[in-house]
């Protein structure tokens, strides 16, 4: 048999790994056999099965994959100094989620967060997928602690909230827009910073916002 | 056959369903058969096939009742007036959800967030349970528009941004919470106020807070 080159090995499993994440975006884990992932990627068994045994072993290097981008997206974002404020920073982190799947060549924005929706599914039934999931929330969470720190230490976030309260609860705005993605498509990111923007604009005992707009309250 | 009461037949539906809800919600519904559930409910294969064609009609079923449950709490919390602040509201239907699992009799208050993931996915693949889905979203959303709008009237909240858009990012939050409390379970409804509350004491364009908290920050 010739010999060939890593770089080849590397680029021939990389195109596998491309074609089965726009299969499993586009029709989810368990209705994706690996006759679909084949018909996608045009390589015979033999080619795609000496590089993994199996649609578990598919899925497995997706989640993996997926759970890392995520990871280093919000490391990314949280590493700026000094910190961008949230209204910013979440749409930040989601614009360089949603440029994943447009990256695999799945040519569509929402096939990142319906991967990312089928991920979580597969982590609750999967111990090591699990694990994954759990160290990479771990890492993310502390990046975006430090970012809350920082935002209180600036004094400009009142600081008698725990920071990590925090960064779960803006972890949260990014997973749940991310979710809104994956099942309805169509929502700009601009959408989820006009929202943080209003919801920044409140006291958090209800009192009067502090700045009243120059534009008139719409209509309706 | 002897004739049995409308409240007999509803009952072991209801039997059926809770105990399959236990089953998914614990194993997720490909990982769960009819089996599993035959053994949860502890009934006949005759008897629960009188009620449902299958694990389709079951998994059908359950996603509906998801949804409708999801639903029912987001407009019930929205209904007030005048609507409690964001830092109130959006916890509240949380807890309200979270709940819904308790009374399911899956004694486990992630159990709930965990079926919703689930039906997260499988709306991705069924184009009847994606539509189920899209109406229960347009409803809970323009309910929670309108309480955006009365923020926006009762002058608590800037008025030159979309009441839809605050409504989908206060849904937002919920989702991302919901999907940590799958995925992590332990995590307290609590850490979503906090976090909704030091947002709010920030200004958009990162102006100092208002009101500086009592307390000293914390050293970390």
């Amino acid at each position: 048999m010739a010999r060939v080159s890593q770089a080849h090995l590397d680029a021939r499993r990389r195109q596998i790994l491309d074609g089965a994440a726009r299969c499993f975006a586009r029709n989810g884990f368990h209705a994706t056999s690996m006759q679909d992932v084949l018909r996608e990627v045009d390589l015979s068994a033999g080619a795609v099965y000496r590089y993994f045994s199996g649609k578990e072993e598919l899925i497995g290097a997706i989640v993996g994959e997926v759970l890392g981008a995520i990871r280093e997206a919000f490391e990314e974002a949280a590493g700026q100094t000094p910190p961008p404020p949230p209204d910013v920073l979440v749409p930040q982190v989601l614009t360089m989620v949603l440029g994943m799947g447009r990256r695999m060549g799945a040519g569509d924005e929402s096939a990142f967060p319906r991967l990312m929706v089928q991920v979580w599914t597969e982590t609750l039934r999967d111990e090591k997928l699990a694990r994954l999931m759990h160290e990479g929330y771990d890492a993310v969470r502390g990046a975006w602690v430090r970012t809350v720190v920082a935002y209180q230490e600036a004094g400009v976030m009142r600081s008698d909230v725990p920071a990590e309260h925090v960064a779960r609860t803006m972890i949260a705005m990014a997973q749940g827009f991310a979710a809104q993605r994956a099942l309805f498509g169509e929502v700009p990111v601009t959408v989820l910073q006009d929202g943080l923007r209003a919801l920044m604009s409140m006291d958090a005992d209800g009192a009067p916002a502090r700045r009243e707009p120059a534009e008139a309250p719409a209509g309706d």
